[in-house]
């Protein structure tokens, strides 16, 4: 894994304390693939499954996280945002889970790097699917607002 | 408030563990809106504003809530699981924060309990707010699936 997601996971642990309750971590991260893994037993729900509340939080965090990791990379320093998202839980999950997500295709990905050299400012939006050994659990497709910080310095 | 919702409220507490971190719980229900309250310390993010994830969470609680107060005053036990919404994030939430939703009209629901009696399953979809001191800051569509226990009996 990349080092730039180990130091995320601590921002993510600090930050955003809930997250820790949950176990929620970046497991891996290539540069283009990232996957955010979380155990069933912290996020159990009243039937023994994954609450839905854990299952749409892991997966818009690993869209946040994979979309700082790329920003930060190529841009420095950013405020990333979900403004608007839209899941599908799919059948229970009923054992630990994983997010997995990848940025878009560089074409598709064009209009929002030229944003946001242009303005500091970029819309994005990313599809997370969440699995439980290898099978698709949920998908969640969602819309971040990204801005550069003090990039006039 | 109702009994019912006190009862709920330690059920959740007990069997949704994450929802104890969050400090989600129900403070009012009256047999007709139900509001659901989380502080903003224990649902942070790094922006010092609420994270996504809490309140996505706390929405689809409250509207898994009532859904469940309701249907077990009119019928029994029952099963109610969310499996489709969506959530416009409008503006960030910088304090506590609430969920409020009602139940829809005696018209709207009537084909949700008409189906519940005939098969013992039913689906229903939920409006619900999150506000921060009485302005509107998000807004959840969810769509649940229930299904009766035990009615054969």
């Amino acid at each position: 894994m990349l080092p730039a997601a180990e130091s995320l996971n601590r921002r993510i642990a600090e930050q955003i304390p809930v997250t820790a309750h949950m176990g929620l971590r970046i497991t891996a991260w290539d540069g283009e693939w990232l996957r955010m893994d979380a155990p069933l037993t912290a996020n159990r729900n009243d039937k023994g499954t994954a609450f839905a509340g854990s299952l749409v939080s892991l997966a818009t965090l690993a869209g946040w996280a994979l979309i700082t990791l790329q920003v930060e990379a190529r841009q420095g320093a950013a405020t990333v945002a979900v403004y608007h998202s839209e899941i599908d839980y799919r059948r229970p999950v009923k054992g630990d889970f994983q997010a997995l997500c990848r940025f878009p295709e560089a074409d598709q990905a064009e209009d929002f790097w030229r944003q946001l050299t242009v303005s500091g400012k970029g819309r994005l939006s990313m599809t997370v699917r969440i699995e439980q050994e290898g099978e698709e659990r949920a998908r969640l497709c969602a819309a971040y607002a990204v801005t550069l910080i003090g990039t006039s310095g």
